[in-house]
């Protein structure tokens, strides 16, 4: 059971609502003696943070964080590291007229229904600030897996699909995805995508979104079959994230369109190096890496909080309308780029562990 | 932890090679005073048994199960119910000219690269024979949710894709399920879908499949945000079978080509009844259940053990060729069907309890 | 796997160490909709608070305890309850002449060893200061549990002995455990223990405790066996607490000298009420509650930190001598009754939700 | 949750009741590659066996353990160990006369509450019968620990109390154990015990035991606080055997008479080796190992279910009175010594695995 907690022996747990006085996260199994910093957990923050260009919510909050336990003298200790970040910019004011009325497409029907409760403002714990503890949690994790696997291991994420515009993946360049304001790896479509962008926020709409995540530097052998699969786990971990409705590793979905002599990777040995020829498999086989790249991406549903009018009931199951002011993204898959890297960094990590453990 | 455990409170771990004596699972935490027989998990099992048609593999096995332990007097008695199954047609001889051999695209590789050892009897561990003991485990929570969900309850599967060749929505029909060989809800796609088969069949070759899962009756408010929302389970759940490469909820990955206006399923109120206009949600919002129907549909890729010859290495590192003889399925995705819906179920029913448990 | 987390469905995640600028711990898997407080909270975190009396350290702390997440409106939402308290007098020269040196009988030797790092102020995590931590915790265990079973549930803790002297538990007398520095249930031993801390602590030496710890108003049925029992639970709850080496269930290591015909309790049936003529069973038969009142009792060893100069080694493994100044317990099995207390609270409440789980 | 499994990466999950077809568990996350054969699990089977002298219950089972999974070409594969025992003499009848009733002290009462159904015979789920699949599982971690370990490794266990009657400590022998039907580690007490269980015997009553066990060779490091601590971990599977009323870590609760001075060990090194001059702290310090011996001790009741007449009720409710007739241990404690060391083996290593986990 866990329901606020994440992970089997690298764990980490979230609390906190978007207009609390805080939110946070408590990591747990940390290997001791790894150097770790604010500043290193800032960077990955600050990719996620809002209000860094028209395309993403126009909130402000520096989400500055601090390390409360965990750290003696810029070190790892073992034990739990306990990280927040206090809540700034939080306008309870915004959902004043909405908060009777359910959002359609958003938790709050559910949360109200399974908990007989609501914490209104902003969505509380259902909302997508809850991320932030999730990027403190992987930015901890790549520290370690770079620590651990040395200068070959790297995770990254693009976007590369939005709303119906795809990227063509010949030209996804690494360096690009830091270029333009959508994490995009192919600069041939930063034009299109601003321009769709542009015109969804003008209409109050919003729109969805891919996101593909690359990890290299993987040893064989990372994966805890029959349960723990290592692609199981990554499953489970994107598809935890706020709005995501789907999940692909390697070929994904499309892998039930091509047959077995298409789909399945040949293996090659070459200077006593083993080489496939293709990664269909998105680096997985079996739930167990093999050594090519890990490969996987989902989608992000496009933002239920919209201007345009739409019908909906009240918590007193009477029918009304709803329109969502406030600072929205527009497309909410941008910003989850950040989150799927923190997640699949902190799989990779667990499974490092636990790969340790049984075989040594 | 839990390598070969599924589940949070209503918990099964299987165990069993393809080769061994028997294969097998422990159901855990199953609620007592149940009905229940071997007969009613025999009906499931069933359904998953090989050697049914020319489209999937002629290994016989009546795959008998038996109950060891936890039913007395016909009821569940709240204590881990042992079901065991014992392997009858287990020819390890069909597997003696690839021992030395990976499969491309199996997991001989990356299971010998982890444990330093390999049965490779027929994938040992990694076999699809696994797979009985979660329709076992199945079988008894989908007897345990129509006890506690009564007769609106119900879970049904069936394959939407086999190769490129997609059924039509508009036609899907629970009556047409199992009139056929292929699970296939939809009439005018079997006799195309046949001819493709057995061409692939004669080629020697494999295709995937796509699988859409639907449950009804469930009451709103199963899931525990944020680590166990009842999206992730399920991804988790259907990405830890074999050969399971993509995951949707809902609209799943077509909801990033969505708008926000499109995507959110509108809500009305009509005589004390709730009603959502459409169900791109798959009925499960922020992580719990809407109390829509649960739709979630997953990837098989094409089975790697082909006929036709592909590259590859030894287990010393040489490169080879492998082409592999024997009983496989062409496309294993159809037998998939009854094993999605028993993981649906367990996943189903491990979070009724879990709600029973916070919630009451 | 849960290094810093206990619990099953009600969880809770401790953080922070003895010299940092907080301590915490969240609550995860609380039911929705019960009323709560930082009062009712600090209530129980001003039992445990040091510098009451001159039995106990001299460290000065308020123990204030602030809610950060998880109440909304003075009610539980359901989700994750962050609780911070911050550290003010943290003195961290008291440890400068003890750093390289390990304390006999003290955590410093096996955390060094473990993590290969030490965090020497006030022993870091090892602290005692840990425990308030878990009295928060176990504050909020209490309130659900007398909102969810009623006024008939109480739990009460007492010290029942001291270094050799035990109280006589004819005398016991819940009234007087509020009435003296040592939560002592019988008034004739309160005299004796005086004395004897008194010359123990002009020693500079310390001494050890037994606390006895009764739950009244649990109902049958709480415990899951096999390994989950309820005694089992209470074991693991009381031993995680520092400085535990002994834990008994009613009898406890003296049934071992009884006859069965003693030891067993027999039950009477009076006016359609089930009794026991005695309770050497604790109210747990089999791992399950049975009705009768949860009888714990638990044995702190004596503290480690003594003014008496002791031999020992330093991190170099020298041979060394240490002596301890500063504030610490003579006694700290005295403020381990409202810890013992927490600890029974949260598994009770623990063990109430699994039942609710599994049995409806 | 875990309801029928024990451990965190070394897990076993047992099933089977008294009287079913057979009994059983499976042994998830052992390491691969390690020689483990049915004859060395059978080997410790043997030492829990009944019928093997007149103060041991007379019931005659073999208890043969087979291998079902997990093990190829004779050694470990890393994937699910399943051992089954098949139930021989299964003597249902000696049960009918007490099916209606309660045995006082017994877990009929709480089971049948808790539940809701009763398996009467001989016990079901309760009974001691499930302890073999513990020694069984014991005897798996055994062997690796020996494997891991190396030669130094050991883990002893003794009876050191009969009801009243104490083994002087000064007399231990380990090489006594084996050679008296009570494994008793000190020659003088064996003739006392046996008369007084003889006296016992013709009573038709039963008594109590201690247990003590003593592990050898465990490095320095293992334990993971604060809430696995590795005494910790041993309370809670001390405390899970049937009839264990009380745990001892180290003096426990004997430590409570102590003075700092006494209890704390100091330390010595010589020539380059950490000695200790005392082991009150059973080797553990901060829930951690030290790399002393660790021991532990526990307490047995007597056992419930005996001849003499006795006041209880019956499922209806009504006052009667009941004298369990049948082949039951007049100490029950004796049998527990195989069951307190493979229990202890379980926890050891499972501490081992997370230890290599977290701190490679």
């Amino acid at each position: 059971m866990s329901f606020n907690t994440f992970g089997k022996i690298f764990r980490f747990t979230t609390w906190g609502e978007s207009h609390g006085p805080a939110i946070g996260v408590v990591v747990d199994g940390c290997p001791p003696k790894i150097n770790l910093s604010e500043k290193d957990i800032q960077t990955e923050l600050n990719k996620r943070r809002p209000g860094q260009s028209k395309f993403v919510t126009q909130r402000k909050e520096k989400d500055l964080v601090h390390i409360l336990s965990g750290v003696f003298e810029g070190r790892t200790t073992g034990t739990p590291i306990s990280l927040i970040i206090y809540n700034e910019d939080a306008k309870s004011r915004d959902y004043e007229t909405i908060k009777d009325k359910f959002r359609p497409g958003h938790a709050d029907f559910t949360y109200f229904k399974k908990y007989g409760i609501r914490d209104y403002r902003g969505g509380g714990r259902q909302s997508a600030r809850e991320t932030a503890s999730r990027v403190a949690a992987g930015a901890v994790a790549k520290i370690v897996l770079k620590t651990l696997l040395g200068r070959s291991f790297s995770i990254i994420g693009g976007v590369t699909q939005i709303g119906p515009l795809m990227i063509d993946h010949n030209n996804w360049d690494d360096k690009q995805i830091n270029k333009n304001n959508f994490f995009c790896p192919d600069k041939t479509s930063v034009a299109t995508w601003e321009e769709f962008l542009l015109d969804i926020r003008k209409q109050g709409n919003s729109c969805g979104a891919v996101i593909e995540l690359r990890a290299k530097g993987i040893p064989v052998g990372l994966g805890a079959p029959i349960y723990s699969k290592l692609d199981q786990d990554i499953a489970s971990a994107l598809m935890s994230i706020n709005a995501v409705k789907g999940v692909n590793i390697g070929a994904g979905m499309n892998a039930a369109a091509l047959t077995g002599d298409k789909n399945s990777d040949e293996i090659k040995s070459s200077k006593g190096k083993i080489k496939f020829r293709t990664n269909n498999a998105g680096g997985i086989l079996g739930g167990i890496s093999s050594g090519q790249d890990i490969v996987a991406s989902f989608a992000v549903k496009p933002t239920s909080s919209i201007l345009m009018a739409r019908e909906t009931i009240n918590t007193k199951g009477k029918n009304t309308k709803i329109s969502v002011r406030g600072r929205h993204d527009p497309c909410v898959g941008i910003r989850a780029v950040p989150i799927g890297e923190a997640m699949l960094a902190c799989v990779l990590l667990d499974h490092y562990l636990m790969h340790r453990a049984q075989c040594g």
